[in-house]
Order: C-alpha cells, then structure tokens, then sequence
C-alpha cells in the first residue's frame, strides 16, 4: 500500500567525540525515507530551497524514493548544526537556518492523495493538519511532535490528536504533553485523547507500544559502537511505517513486528553519519537482524 | 539449594510525594531475604544494633527467613533517612548513621558455611572476599556494589570480580567501574574482569543479563503506580537468586527466567513502602504477575 511522508528535508552539520560533518542529509523525512524504502516504496513531500546539492536529491530518487512531492522553493535550504556530548547522551543545538522550511506549507500532489500509510514528520501541527484534508481515505496516520509545539501549539496538536491513529513520541514528550512523569499513565492519557495507539521511544532502552489492551517492549538493539544518534527516531518510524505499508496488516501481531523494524533501522541509522548506513545496506541485512531481536527477549515461563 | 544473603539490616525513614516512614525494616538483606523467600528458604548474614525493635525480627522469620547468622551487637543499628523527588527519579540521602553496621565483620555460623547460593550485598567487598573465604563450595555467587566502593576500594573490587560469578549493577555503576559510557563495551570490560555474567539493573527501563555469549533484555513490569523505588534492586536479585537456588540450574534459559523473576520482585517492592507489599503477597501471586512478562516482549518473525 502507498506510504507517504511529510516532513523537513535538511543540511545537517553535526559534530560527535568520532568526527564531524558538514551539510549532510538530513531532515525526518530524509530519514524516514531512507529507511522505509528497504521495505517498501515511499514518496517524500516537503521542501528544499534552490541552494539545495542537486545530487543528494538525484541520489535520494536512485534510492528509490519518489521526489515528485519535493518543492523546490527560491532560498535557502534548512540547515541544523548541532554537537553532542562525548556520551552521546545529550546535544546542543548550535544553530538553525529555516531558510524555506520557514514558509512550507505542505501540497499533496494528486497523485498522492490516495496514500493510505502517511507519517506526519516533526513540523507544526497546524500544518500537519492540513495535510491530513488533503488525504482521501487513510488507511493509517503515524504522527511525531516535539516540545515546542507541545508549548506553542497546544490546542492545535490536541485537534491533531483526535485524527491520528499513532502518537510516535520520546518520553520527554510523552511526559510533558501528558503532565505526567509516568509513562504508562502518560500513554493512557494520550489514548484518551484520540489515538488509537502510542509508541515511546526511550532511545537506549528501546522503544513501547501502548494500545491500551497491552503494552509491547522492544528493547534498542545491543551496539558497542554509537555512532551519530540523529535521525534514529525518524529511521524507527520509518522501519514501523514501511512494514505497515508493505503487508497492509495492522493487526496486533503485527504491530509488533513494525516496532521490531522500527527499532532495527534505528539501529542502523546510528552507525554511521547523516543516513549513510542506511543507504548502503539492503533488505535483507533489516531483516536479519530483526530476527535477532528474538534472542534478546526470549524465554520459557512454562515449567515453573 | 540453600541460599544465603549477607548485607545490611537497617531501619530506613523514607519520605516520597505519596507519603512518609519512619525506621521502617529495611536494608539490602531484608529487600533481598523478602522476595527471596517467596520461592525459596534463605539466611541472612548481619548485623543489628541493640535498639534494633526486636518484634521485626521475629516477623521476619515468621516470614520464614532464618535469622541463625543474624549478629545482635551493641549499640545503634544502621539507619538510613532519604527524600525522593516528585517523580521518584532522583533521591536525596538526608542522613546516614552506620552505627554496629561500621564495626561489622560478617562470620559465617558453622551450619551456613556450605551455602551453596551466595549474594553478597552492598558492603566493603573486603568483607565480601572475607565472606567467600569462609564459604566452602558456593554454586553461584552473585554482588552487588556502588559507586563509594568503585571509586574508594577499585583494588579490593577487582580482586574480588575475580572470584564471583555474576556482577549486579546499575548502569551508572557498570559505567563507573569500567571507564565506558558505552553500556555493551562496559559490561564486556567486566565480563574481562572475572565474572562469568552481569547484571545490569536500569531501573524503570528493566534490566540486561550479558554473558559473552548473548544479551537478555527483561522490562520493568508496566506500573502505574510507584509508591516507594528504595530496594528495588535488591529485591531484584532475591528474585534471580531465589529461583537459582530453588532450581539448582545455571543454564542459560533458567537464567533468564531468574531475569524475569527479578524483575517481578522490583515491582513488587516499589508499590509499597518497605518491604510492605513483599510481605502480603504469596508465590502464587509472583509467578502469575512473570507469566504476563511473556506478553510484554513476544512477537513472532517467521513469516517476515
């Protein structure tokens, strides 16, 4: 089934303790894209400014991405420059250009109205809404958000709420959208207010799935070696969307499986700089280690 | 198999937002001999100071946890007094007074020396080494440790790694011990230090079993309420020792089911003050509550 994002393509310029770099791919649904296309076709909407390196872009499409949403608009492009600690565990923002990204606001083609699995990038929610008038018939609508829009956007993003089938947020933002420090009441909360389902990625904890008859762990996959932590989010929710997409199946077992995607490209997304891994991997090394993800949380109860 | 504890018996004043207590029973030998006991017989190994209210000690082994190498000295018993912060994330230690657990020398009574499941808590592990000294022929011997050890008698710790089994530890101490914020590359630095598996508790995340050879993630038990995080994770490792010694079996699939039994017992701990909860409870109610860890984790691939 056709499976679309909407979301920011960017220049990152990041520095890590291993090295840095400059102008790189980067944005959610870059990110998301890279990821999803290992399962299943996927088509970016969004924006880039005329600065933008024409090759990234020709190279995205020989990914297999479809680029026939991507506005090309006069300006800059977005950049985002940031550093992270030498654990990995906390970053500073250094500087962000919206350029173009400033004035977006998303047009579905014709030709992608008819998407049925959307995800709805980390932009403003009034935007994300808007979106969502132009989809027919969604099949289901994946959401991310982030703390300034929980604090400027509020009501917006609770109108949002009520016509998503998933919340996909961190527990920094499930806690403040919910006020709650609680992650299991705070996930009730949000199904209270419209979701049918919510995913808390807990970045080196894995990530749960709370739909409200059970709660579903899956724990990030074991790496000595981090590499650069951005876009793992993005990559998660493009492993959950992509195999949403490919089996048109969201039955409970099955949703299982897409956090088990979701967490092995995240996996992948943090081994290298910007999406290179996940570019130079293929459907087969996703799938072989998902499988692994078994091993992690097997056991037998039965005998005692 | 017989299974012994030695740590702290201590009397704790705890205040946390849901309420306060007073020289309540505390101490890693009582969270420890509590969830122990609802699987299997233990004996505890400490000290207690002449004001130490002699009614709690017979209840504890009304509860069936023998008191035989339990040293009545003169003096205070050890108390601790502690504050949690409104989202039970961070403690404040108020007060701390050592009192006949500072003189404490851990002798082994005759009839324990051939223990054949040994935990030793968190004490100086020169007496930890002085413990092993007087066991005969231990099974399993498991430790926990903190970071006041780790930074004043690393020497001593890692004389000690060398003769134990399993480490227990939280993440801030596997990465203080071994210089590695990476918690994979951490748990290999101490699998290289001596014992054959670690621990690693991560509080509401669950906790890792790594042995060399696999990775065993199990999750906290989804809790809505959380009353009161002291002795969680001792009460941790008197769920994994209690099923070790009740079995007998140190095979890698027992070993993760003492995982999940583990981490049961912390879930139980915390939705009470003390050892409260740990007390009203039966075996019937524990193995229930680890047979819905299953649900938690399980999805099947195959088909993918």
């Amino acid at each position: 089934m056709s499976l679309l994002v909407v979301g920011s393509v960017a220049l990152d310029s990041i520095e890590t303790p291993f090295g840095s770099t400059a102008d790189a791919l980067g944005g959610s649904a870059v990110y998301f894209s890279c990821a999803s296309r290992l399962l299943h076709p996927v088509s970016i909407v969004g924006v880039v400014g005329s600065d933008y390196p024409m090759h990234e872009l020709e190279s995205l499409a020989a990914d297999g991405i479809d680029l026939s949403g991507l506005e090309k608009a006069n300006g800059e492009s977005f950049r985002w420059k940031g550093k992270y600690s030498y654990d990995l565990q906390n970053r500073e923002t250094l500087d962000t250009r919206l350029g173009v990204f400033a004035d977006f606001e998303p047009t579905i083609p014709q030709q992608l109205t008819s998407s049925r699995y959307i995800f709805l990038g980390n932009i403003d929610p009034k935007l994300q809404l808007g979106v969502l008038d132009q989809i027919d018939d969604p099949a289901l609508v994946a959401c991310d958000t982030m703390n300034y829009w929980i604090q400027s956007k509020r009501d917006t993003l609770l109108d949002l709420l009520q016509r998503i089938d998933v919340l996909m947020v961190n527990d920094a933002e499930a806690r403040e959208l919910s006020g709650d420090w609680n992650i299991h009441r705070a996930a009730r909360w949000i199904l209270d207010h419209g979701p049918r389902m919510v995913v808390i990625k807990q970045g080196e904890y894995g990530a749960v799935l709370v739909d409200g008859k059970s709660t579903f762990y899956v724990p990030a996959f074991p790496l000595e070696e981090i590499f650069d932590p951005t876009g793992a989010g993005d990559a998660f929710a493009g492993g959950f969307m992509g195999h949403l997409a490919k089996t048109d199946d969201t039955s409970p077992g099955n949703l299982r499986r897409a956090m088990v995607l979701g967490s092995t490209m995240g996996s992948f997304a943090v081994e290298k700089f910007s999406v290179d891994k996940l570019r130079e991997i293929d459907a087969n090394q996703v799938y072989e280690r998902a499988h692994q993800f078994s091993d992690l949380v097997s056991f037998e109860m039965a005998d005692v």
